[in-house]
């Protein structure tokens, strides 16, 4: 901390989802969603590349001493005030990947709809309840590893 | 969702932030930790460029509300269960990171530190309370754009 070292500024590398069970989360986002799961993964925590950014997931009790944070030790928190997007490429893959995320046993919050900023979106829970939206959205761009390129 | 369209693989594109004050977050992400803020953002929402991910900040109810998930209204809802990342490149990167959070009006939860995977890493709580981790990861490699290049 008395490092006088030039921060560098910030980048959002890693995203972690605390969960209850890792092997049925895995399986869930592996197989029900599709991610590639890493060979990095151990048995204690799992790496997937979720595009442009790493996808972990890792046991919330853990992740919260890891963080130095009180676990709230609730099974649900309810709105952890975070939520996740997957932006697809019509109407029709919202439509889709919300099903598909129905089929490996997340909750629909919302199915895939027209949306009062212009696009088509809808939500599911996964199995810890975290909330991810499944968006297509006509005015966004992607390159060609996939990420989103926001205007300047 | 009638619609047999075949689901592509998921793919993480934004992670969204429900915050409490939009211009403060704003300030903090954009002047404090040095976010790209997109000619896209609007009075209503804020869009960054977070590297390989769009990180994105609005008003944590409007974000509970589009979810369709009832908001706790709770201006510290405790360990949301999730974390987010940003990976540097040496240890004096992570103190130095940790540093300008901190300037920028973070609570350092941990300094960055000798970690039991053989890192260096610490965590700070921005404006709401979200916990971020700041790593330098001597095993992990990334590509041109500063991505994380996992193992396959």
């Amino acid at each position: 901390m008395n490092k006088h070292h030039q921060a560098p500024a910030a980048r959002l590398t890693v995203v972690t989802i605390g969960v209850s069970n890792l092997e049925v989360s895995r399986a869930f986002y592996e197989r029900g969603l599709g991610f590639h799961v890493s060979s990095s993964s151990t048995g204690d925590v799992v790496f997937m590349q979720g595009g442009g950014v790493v996808l972990a997931l890792y046991p919330r009790t853990l992740l919260a001493d890891d963080a130095h944070l009180e676990d709230l030790h609730a099974k649900s928190p309810g709105f952890g005030g975070i939520t996740l997007a997957w932006n697809v490429a019509s109407e029709a893959e919202a439509d889709a990947g919300i099903a598909r995320a129905q089929e490996a046993g997340a909750k629909v919050l919302k199915p895939a709809q027209k949306v009062f900023w212009g696009g088509y979106s809808g939500y599911f829970a996964d199995l810890d309840g975290y909330p991810w939206e499944v968006a297509f959205n006509p005015f966004w761009e992607f390159n060609a590893e996939g990420v989103v390129q926001l205007p300047e």
